[in-house]
């Protein structure tokens, strides 16, 4: 197939050996055996195993395997919120998180900042009667990055609430304290580099207790993909439905891929790539990095402003070279451009995108 | 690969052409461009387009992915019953469909039927109150087929309720009158002999209208895969959420395969091959057809009930010849086998089983 290099944040690049393990998975048969049997059971431990390993998941967190992380904020309001959740905004994802909550009639209260900014901790007041604070690490539409740092001190001084964490495009690159928050989850199409249709759920015995608690009261949390449903399954190396299996086994095979090359080094890679563009967008004419603070400039979905030229022009000429940036999100479609740094996307690329620049 | 004949109901045999089909959509970047470009709005077309011939959808009605039939079972509920919902159940997937009512707290009847047998139309009494009934019109753990002209009837009786088919493990072989039923759903790991993860769900404007005036009312019918955000979605070719591109994109291959064979063909040589089998049967001393009346019995999942062997002995047998029957379902695991008969699943491969048998 044509070399082309998707450095766009979402569906973005393959990891470079998805193919073959495409091939392997028809070879082996795992779209036709039983979700229900040994094989499949197999597939499911090998995915958490190497999961657990890479993201260095205590063992008191499960693994649910969803459809989207965009699932993943409806079972996140719907499993852990009776009434009271509280949302970080700084971008269009974080604010259809809160919105999810709004659809599912419960009080969401949000605190939001202009598109591009990070938050001021001290001006955060969290409400009382808050059960779940839901904030957004990485802003696939602003490249605004939440520092590990502010999401412990959230935890320090919020013990009693429970601390949710969308990290769809960032995982497994931020270096995560797990004791510190409840619950995290991310897509897979993102740094993982697989195909779209899985999202990866990881929470602790609390939010377990809390989804039980809630239906103790006789209130919903659902059907199939609740907190207890996934549970129950997941001891058995099973999903309640029949799962987008192929996924699950992708999965386990690219972080066992990201396992041999070692966490360290990806993360240290991404550190070199990222740093190399901030720097370029820094001095060249034309280009301004769009996050204002260095702490809160995402390292893996990379967001400038363009002066002089649209979002269009800057991926008409890219696309000559074989690399396809994602234009702006939203009302920034045309303003700004979004550059992913996964796993996958080599120092080559980089340096030929900064040639380009 | 090793060929195995995968005669499971689901996940099944892939359907013959899937691996090129995976080839190609590799060298396309179909799961690496944007689930909001025009490359994947054209997967999205051709996808629906071709459901539509296969299939005779009118044009009033909408079709919807969500990751599975499972997740549909639920979004019908949230959507398309207020408060009253009436469930036609013989075995454990039409159960399952009424119990997802009743864990979203709506007052949720049934009608039951021991596995195995059909409905008796002159006993049911649904109540006035109802809005929506939901009937499987295959049911997959005891191979009991729901005729259409009972589909039809119930139709007749009922024109002010909306009437929701489960035709999970039989679409596209029911040459179904759309006119007369509200909605139908399946997935495409069972007759279309795809990778599990995607579920379409099939709708008119009666069931947009519903899900419209409970949004009125101020009741939440749910977030990213409501009738209404499906809907708009779907008139741009696109989806609420990024979502499993690949499913579509294979989805759309092989409807295109399935109408190039010819729908009219694909259904005879559907009922050749269950009458085959279930002469086979009906003859051969150890076995038992389940579905005791001939009208009920399914073309597309044919069970047996084993006499003097268990389905393990059976199944080790069949896989000494390269084939792999279903075993049963839930308790009837052991006492019976289940062999799917799906478009992929040759004349050749049924005349082998008939043999073994």
């Amino acid at each position: 197939m044509t070399k082309i290099s998707f450095l766009t944040p979402g569906p973005s690049e393959l990891y470079y050996t998805v193919p073959d393990h495409l091939k392997t998975a028809l070879r082996d048969h795992v779209t036709e055996i039983s979700h229900r049997g040994k094989a499949f059971q197999q597939i499911f431990a090998h995915a958490t195993a190497q999961l657990r390993e890479l993201m260095a998941i205590p063992d008191h967190f499960h693994i649910g395997f969803t459809s989207s992380a965009t699932e993943i904020w409806e079972r996140v309001i719907e499993n852990l919120c009776e009434t009271h959740s509280f949302h970080l905004v700084n971008g269009s994802f974080s604010k259809k998180f809160h919105e999810f909550a709004v659809q599912l009639k419960r009080q969401a209260v949000k605190y939001e900042v202009a598109p591009g900014l990070g938050f001021a901790l001290d001006q955060l007041v969290v409400p009382a009667e808050t059960e779940l604070i839901c904030l957004t690490q990485n802003e696939t539409s602003t490249g605004v990055m939440m520092p590990l740092s502010d999401i412990y001190a959230l935890r320090q001084q919020h013990p009693d609430k429970l601390i949710v964490v969308d990290a769809v495009s960032s995982a497994p690159y931020p270096d995560l304290d797990f004791s510190r928050i409840d619950s995290l989850f991310f897509s897979v199409q993102k740094c993982f580099g697989l195909p779209a249709g899985l999202g990866v759920w990881i929470f602790n015995d609390r939010c377990v207790a809390k989804a039980e608690s809630m239906l103790t009261k006789g209130l919903s949390i659902g059907t199939y993909h609740t907190i207890p449903a996934l549970v129950s399954n997941g001891q058995k190396n099973e999903t309640p439905e029949t799962p987008n299996m192929l996924g699950i086994y992708l999965l386990g095979k690219v972080a066992e891929d990201l396992n041999r090359r070692g966490i360290k080094a990806i993360r240290q890679e991404t550190d070199y790539k990222a740093a190399l563009l901030y720097a370029t967008l820094a001095k060249q004419p034309g280009y301004e990095i769009a996050v204002q603070q260095a702490a809160h400039r995402s390292k893996t979905v990379i967001v400038a402003n363009l002066v002089g030229q649209s979002s269009a022009d800057f991926i008409a000429k890219c696309k000559l070279h074989g690399i396809v940036p994602g234009a702006g999100y939203g009302p920034f479609k045309n303003s700004q451009i979004r550059i992913a740094n996964f796993p996958t996307h080599s120092r080559e690329v980089f340096e030929k995108l900064v040639d380009l620049i």
